[in-house]
């Protein structure tokens, strides 16, 4: 306990606010929560989204596992406790993102309805933003970008989510983009209609 | 192996990246990490940088005991690996908040040099701005603004840095504010001047 009391002084009154950040940026901070299969386009239509946004002036961030499993993550493997620990560290440092104002985004296929859970709790309800990326496992497995759903099938792969580890649909997400019929263009238009509804100037 | 390769799909070249940030924004993104001592005023100055910079119109953010040891840090102790550990994450968090534009101020007492170390190894080295909130043991145990410096003597509180556990000084920090002779006017300015000289317009 000594160090968290110790860096409890008496600065709270002074202290920045994320309301004052969001004035700065003139948006609110929130997270987009992108789910789904392996190959369903999360982090492409994540990063779409984001491109959109900054051409508005909006400043975003997105974690996904380029920067988080080589990072803050790389202690952690595939166990099932270490993917919820996994989902449970990115759902604080997005709620983290959030408070610093920023349009947060992860792209992880964060397979268990619990984990996701626990991340939007930790927000308020009009910050949290469940976008489930739906595709058939058959659409998904002819995507196949790195042949993991073929190494999958194989064996090679062990417990590969869609295949040999269990996907969890979200029952009440905030926005379905349908990957099978949406191309990266209508999917991404679909998302920024949502944050528009959230009063984002996008 | 499989969350990680599936995230990397093919959207790399679309992406916005943290040069694009820093010109929306107008600022770099960086790290100023703060350490010292209990009751140093680490906390305390980083907010009252935050404060000033926010008026100059930058987008700032404070890790903190508050926001860290209650989120993504909840689930670790104060063993020395917890410690080590704890300020990894820590360095970890600062480089995607760095990377996302922000000025990014971490306020830990952070006692070991070499976990300091392995946080500046994260970033660039114009990124990263290593603060020594100097201050002797006893005007620290003067101060002492939650009796913990006194239950730390009484034996109350084990492992209390400074007292029962060691606080490894920095040798060639980017800034040093001694809090003994300076008021947290004079310590703000000095940080500031420093990031005037950073090219920062504030």
């Amino acid at each position: 306990m000594t160090e968290q009391k110790a860096s409890n002084i008496t600065w709270h009154t002074a202290s920045i606010q994320r309301a004052d950040r969001e004035k700065l940026l003139s948006q609110k901070g929130m997270v987009l929560w992108f789910t789904g299969l392996p190959a369903s386009g999360k982090s492409t239509l994540a990063h779409a989204v984001e491109a959109k946004l900054y051409e508005a002036g909006h400043l975003t961030y997105v974690l996904d596992g380029d920067n988080i499993r080589h990072g803050l993550n790389k202690n952690l493997g595939f166990s099932p406790q270490d993917r919820e620990e996994n989902i449970r560290r990115i759902g604080e440092v997005a709620k983290l993102f959030a408070d610093a104002g920023l349009i947060t985004m992860t792209a992880f296929i964060s397979p268990y309805r619990a984990d996701r859970e626990q991340a939007r709790r930790l927000l308020q309800p009009d910050q949290f933003i469940e976008v489930y990326v739906k595709v058939s496992l058959s659409v998904a497995e002819q995507r196949d970008p790195k042949g993991l759903y073929k190494k999958a099938r194989t064996g090679e792969i062990k417990e590969f989510t869609g295949i040999s580890a269990p996907y969890e649909e979200p029952l009440n997400p905030e926005l379905v983009v349908d990957t099978d019929i949406l191309d990266l263009e209508r999917s991404t238009a679909l998302v920024l209609d949502l944050l528009k509804r959230r009063a984002l100037s996008v």
